[in-house]
């Protein structure tokens, strides 16, 4: 029976509006199992030894001033797993003892004060699921160069349950003086990390972190605390996070000048572009992939938007002809990765899938003609737009470089 | 500074509504931090080395028929590491190939099929956050013996974000006949856990899961595949799912006869109890842990219920005179943990903390000796009263025995 399925060949269209297939054989016979007994239970748990979806690095002699990216095209949910969570480090990961770490708060206060991690944790908590992004996901995909794979394109984006202590408590509690509009937070890794931050991001939504996905964050997130602003450019939710200072006017970091501004086809940069506009991306069928064959299979993959929840994804399974609305797999939340699907019955033929996202302002992600009109090729980062995957006639799937 | 703290010693009222300290002291003064390049970028990243929690084995000799427990006391946010996710397996976690397993649907269907693991990642998938429980959790509290921490009594609960087919969908394809009014699940472990389950189930919202937190299931959760029943008791999710069964009538399977009925007092015993009713417990402070001091200490933890949505969390720090309602920390999910939270400034003399919780049905958790009235003390599973923990004065906390 094993070696003569013939699943996937007849479509049926079930009440649940989905079109699925069904294999035929002769009367099934439970195959013979494995009957010693299997492994005890455990302190802390590990992945199969079968599965090897990993990070993706990036090609540079230097691992520590470099990135790795989220295996987009085989995570599935809206939980990224931790030790999936993309990186970007500017100077490796340090090793912090979290009995002698502490976040300092001064400037423009009325009390600055030292707060050890212990004593973080004593306070108010909140709990969310937000994504993060770099802003410098899908910066290749300003170019109309291939792109290998959704984890190479953009695998810089992860969603994770994070707790942690309103950062407004913490401005309440050394009151913040009325001239302090911005603040500086600054990393303990070895170079310094420092983002500066209208000051009402703190009384926003702003967090400090301690935790993610249940358990202390992971060494390469920030451990023992970071900052964490969701729906704004990762590299602002500084990590090891060790001081913050309220100042009137951005600092003018390094790493506000030098990078993480956007270059405009005029000569002109744009600054503190903090907000990570929508984006979707299809991630099963995508570039790398290959598809076992015709009829049926589920398309799936994420959207978010750093303004709010997404609130539609359509997707387009000829190009851009036609458009259907996918299925938001429950729960849709702001700021966080949406999981959609959407059922196909793939013809056998060459064909383009493509996904585009609104979210609750009304915003449409742009297709990469509209955002190169509007802000040319040599931005880098932010790029959103809508990214096609080719589906050839061998089920091959390959990037349609729209 | 470090050395002398006066944090929390002085109570504020902030708008939010939450009782804050402050530290007060001279001048801060940056430490000095390490300069060297931290680590590099990796592939699958792991918990940072200071970070000590563990699920909690179960005493016995034989550690594949046993259990472990998540450690409610440290985890944070609604999602548990899927590493402490809790355990309970009959005979050992197996070996599995997925490319090797197999799904078989049979029984009193129209057209019995076998389905490899990578079909199912084909068909239409549903991601959802549920928690999983076993019925036995929280079992020694059937009797008031003092329970030595959340994890040892009530760790036998943990909540992940799952994906897989909805149960339903390989029904249709199977052709369900009218005489099919149950199905019996078996398991791939050695001692074929098998447990007869009513078709509405099906129809309602069971999955055939095949990930977790974003990736494969883990070994100890069924890889690759598992059955999952939301909301009910933890043993009928089927771990390893090999083959499905329908039948007309329940099989009486062993670990549904000799284990997982509910001795009441007259001698009868209650049988196919699947639904786990709303539990809600304190995690922090809870048994083991000790307040630093007197001053503002946040009270946090999990109510969940197999019925639907937690609509409230009501705490007292009193013993039951008084009752405050907890923050309900978003999202609030049906069938999932919620993370709960309320300000809490301890005066430093002993009292006893408690919550409860309700859930969508207007159903409220029951006091211990509520559930004993109605059930006796030798039900052995579903055991879902209200947990007390006594602050003594000294700051350390034990089981209230309520």
């Amino acid at each position: 029976m094993k070696s003569s399925r013939r699943w996937f060949l007849r479509a049926l269209t079930a009440a649940s509006g989905a079109v699925v297939a069904a294999c035929r054989g002769k009367a099934p016979d439970p195959e013979p199992q494995p009957s010693l007994l299997g492994a005890p239970i455990s302190k802390y748990g590990e992945r199969s030894p079968f599965e090897k979806p990993a990070r993706l690095l990036s090609q540079t002699p230097h691992l520590e001033e470099a990135s790795s990216r989220t295996p987009l095209g085989d995570i599935e949910g809206m939980i990224t797993p931790s030790s999936l969570h993309f990186e970007r480090h500017h100077a490796g990961v340090p090793r912090i003892d979290p009995a002698q770490h502490e976040l300092l708060i001064h400037g423009l206060v009325e009390r600055p004060l030292i707060f050890t991690v212990e004593e973080l944790k004593r306070l108010p908590s909140v709990s969310r699921i937000y994504f993060l992004e770099c802003s410098g996901n899908s910066g290749t995909s300003w170019r109309p160069v291939p792109q290998p794979s959704a984890q190479a394109a953009h695998g810089l984006t992860s969603c994770s349950n994070w707790t942690g202590v309103p950062l407004a408590i913490l401005f309440k509690e050394v009151g913040v003086k009325p001239e302090g509009k911005w603040f500086a937070a600054e990393g303990a890794d070895a170079c310094r990390m420092v983002r500066s931050v209208p000051i009402e991001k703190a009384w926003d939504d702003a967090l400090v972190a301690y935790a993610q996905n249940g358990e202390a964050l992971r060494p390469e997130q920030g451990y023992p605390i970071r900052l964490l602003l969701p729906g704004w450019e990762g590299n602002t939710s500084v990590k090891w996070l060790r001081q913050i200072k309220v100042v009137d006017v951005p600092v003018m970091a390094r790493d506000e000048t030098s990078k993480y501004t956007d270059l405009l086809p005029d000569g002109r940069a744009r600054q503190f572009t903090f907000m990570m506009e929508a984006k979707s991306l299809i991630t099963r069928p995508s570039a790398g992939q290959k598809l076992a064959g015709p009829g049926f299979h589920e398309i799936t993959g994420l959207a978010w938007s750093g303004q709010g929840a997404i609130t539609r994804v359509e997707i387009s399974t000829d190009g851009g002809a036609t458009w259907n609305d996918a299925t938001l797999q429950l729960p849709v939340l702001p700021k966080a990765h949406t999981r959609f699907t959407l059922p196909w019955r793939w013809d056998g033929r060459e064909t383009v899938l493509v996904a585009r996202c609104t979210d609750e302002t009304g915003y449409v992600q742009p297709t990469r003609p509209e955002l190169v009109e509007a802000r040319g090729v040599q931005s880098t980062y932010h790029c959103n737009a809508v990214q096609g995957w080719k589906v050839n006639g061998d089920g091959s799937v390959v990037d349609a470089a729209l």
